[in-house]
């Protein structure tokens, strides 16, 4: 029980605590841990002596501290949480509470890698009927590994940014066109951060997932779909993608989901040894995606077919390297249900049937100035619940 | 005129002038410029007041420098000529010269996104005879656009670092089989590298190309053709890639190839407004590849379709913003010869006509312990010829 007031029955309670970067007007950016609706700065926390985290959070990007492990993640996470549940830390503490509307939040870790799977059964299959009707859903590897693929890191922005419609080109029967995309769609996601990295040549076993990964965020993945479709044969998706990927600006320890893992679905046929994880576990997370303020799907990820931990195994199998502020996205979620897609191409049957919503407004695609939203929460112990931060952004006009 | 002995008749002469990162021992990596087989000592110079770079030389890596933009590039290298030119200053600089044979190099850069392009229609008619035999060699969106996708930034090393072969899941007529790869292949490929950035939303016109990009790389991008064949469909190419990527210790700027561009291949259909370059220039870059110290392969950088302004302005095309350390490669270079081919897998056919050596062995794909060594020469002015850094690599067993 925190002595912070008003977080009582909030989703950003002492069980969540999520880490961001935020600043105030005119100082550094720094790191923060989200306590209801305020930010604890942590930088000044550590200059004051009550939390040690070896200076890593007077930075701009968590990734000092993702670097420095799980025992110290750990260790800090506890002090964090005494300081926040001892009323004899309140006096110390309390003036270091910023209220969130009083701070802007910054990318959360400077992403070094930034790979997207394709791990939802239901999402692969919904997208191989839509684009080759008539033919097996899914591609004949898609059950024996988890496909997946680089996307940019350089245009990975934190939540809130706005997203300027991509021009590029697309097919017509008259032969490629360019343009500004009529196909501007979203990709509800979950991404694992990377804290601890891995040397080039070795691999990282599905088992030592908790060592290297520190936490989640929310990832709305935007997409092009009428750019991807013509440039994606035969190296996949490029342009379609490029031009943003929006993150949440907290990042959920993986402390907080203890209480989310649940068993994966049953992979049939049988996977390769190294991606075989014992206990198969997924993330009880439920996503919500609000299309300009109306909840349109909620995402169910306990469904995906591939497992955090069995993507980071595939990820390093070849003898990748791993580094720190790495990112790995989930790809789509999907559940079984039309309102459980996590893309409007899903959600609108490739644009066929389109959306209502309850002004009588319709959609099949994104228009300029929509805003979108995904939010997610998983349960916590005690029958808490923990919120992970949102993803949102509104379009702008093709420049 | 260098007053530098042994320089005369180099092609690491001050017509070249490449930048690298190197360490003596004990001392921390800092930049340095090659001249014969010497390397110049910038930091040094730097702190000699014999050359200003705004400190940039002082580090482990040239984003620092190349984040200064084109004028201060020029600058510093027409300073850096006077050094090695004018008697007056040997006896300043003379002390600043370090053999090569003395120093460690490093990754040049800090590599921010890396970009493989796949613009030789050589490489890709071959690779579509290969892999799609009886269908038309192109794919319909070959000519219209430079195909290209992200690879893995943190793989990329520095020459002479070795390769560990990787392990992945190849298809075989039982279905999918674990292991090492048993097609382990080259690109030898030509690699961009950004120096100014550019603000996300907006684009990079194919006439800014030399405002943006500093200089040039060798690139061999290590290819395991048989995990690649298996994952890539539909999202392109993995983990048969991500596993290494070399690259050249020395960096040529731009300025010491003017006299490299030369008109590319013609553009038949027309190409859209945004890839239009003018005048289309390409590089007449010769490379050469030696397996095993005997060379197999001349590639001819002149023959590739699409020229790095394009390249470099389909990238942005969709405001994608570009980051000092940026990378883009060429796509293997293959000119319309089997001897100047940029992969063995064309070399050899896919594997069906090895190679055989001087000493009788033959080669399909690289065995454990083999070396591959990619140079390439320009031509400068004068009749004088410019060198770029080899890149290099031996494979070491899987682990």
């Amino acid at each position: 029980m925190t002595w912070v007031a008003g977080v009582e029955g909030s989703a950003y309670g002492v069980t969540n605590l999520p880490y961001g970067v935020f600043s105030r007007d005119g100082e550094e950016p720094r790191v923060g841990v989200r306590i209801g609706d305020l930010v604890l700065d942590l930088a000044g926390a550590e200059e004051a002596g009550l939390v040690l985290a070896a200076g890593a959070f007077r930075a701009p990007a968590l990734n000092r501290f993702m670097a420095l492990g799980r025992p110290q993640w750990t260790a800090a996470r506890q002090r964090i949480v005494e300081l926040l549940t001892d009323p004899a830390h309140r006096p110390a503490v309390e003036p270091l509470l910023v209220p969130l509307d009083a701070v802007r939040l910054h990318l959360p870790f400077e992403v070094a890698d930034y790979v997207d799977f394709y791990s939802s059964e239901h999402h692969a299959g919904n997208v191989g009927q839509i684009f080759r009707p008539g033919q097996p859903p899914l591609l004949p590897n898609w059950k024996h590994l988890p496909i997946g693929y680089h996307g940019r890191a350089g245009t990975v922005v934190v939540s809130g940014t706005p997203v300027v419609r991509p021009s590029g080109q697309r097919a017509s029967s008259a032969g490629p066109v360019y343009g500004a995309s009529v196909r501007l769609d979203i990709e509800a996601e979950v991404g694992f951060v990377v804290g601890v990295p891995s040397p080039l040549g070795s691999r990282v076993s599905a088992d030592d997932f908790a060592d290297h990964v520190f936490g989640v965020v929310l990832v709305n993945d935007w997409s092009a779909r009428d750019i991807q479709a013509w440039e994606y044969q035969p190296l996949g998706p490029f342009l379609g993608k490029s031009f943003a990927t929006s993150v949440s600006a907290w990042v959920t320890p993986l402390d907080a989901l203890a209480d989310a893992f649940v068993p994966a679905p049953e992979q049939d046929p049988p996977v390769a040894d190294y991606l075989r994880d014992v206990p198969h576990l997924g993330l009880d997370l439920r996503l919500s995606v609000e299309w300009n303020g109306e909840r349109v799907t909620e995402p169910p990820f306990d469904t995906m077919y591939w497992t955090p931990a069995q993507q980071l195994a595939h990820l390093t199998v070849n003898g990748a390297s791993l580094r720190t502020g790495d990112l790995y996205a989930s790809g789509t979620v999907s559940g079984p249900e039309r309102g459980q897609v996590g893309s409007f191409l899903e959600l609108t049957w490739g644009g066929a049937e389109p959306v209502k919503f309850a002004d009588g407004a319709t959609r099949t695609f994104l228009e300029d100035g929509d805003a979108v939203t995904i939010t997610a929460t998983a349960p916590g112990p005690d029958g808490t619940t923990v919120a992970l931060g949102e993803v949102s952004g509104t379009i702008l006009p093709a420049r």
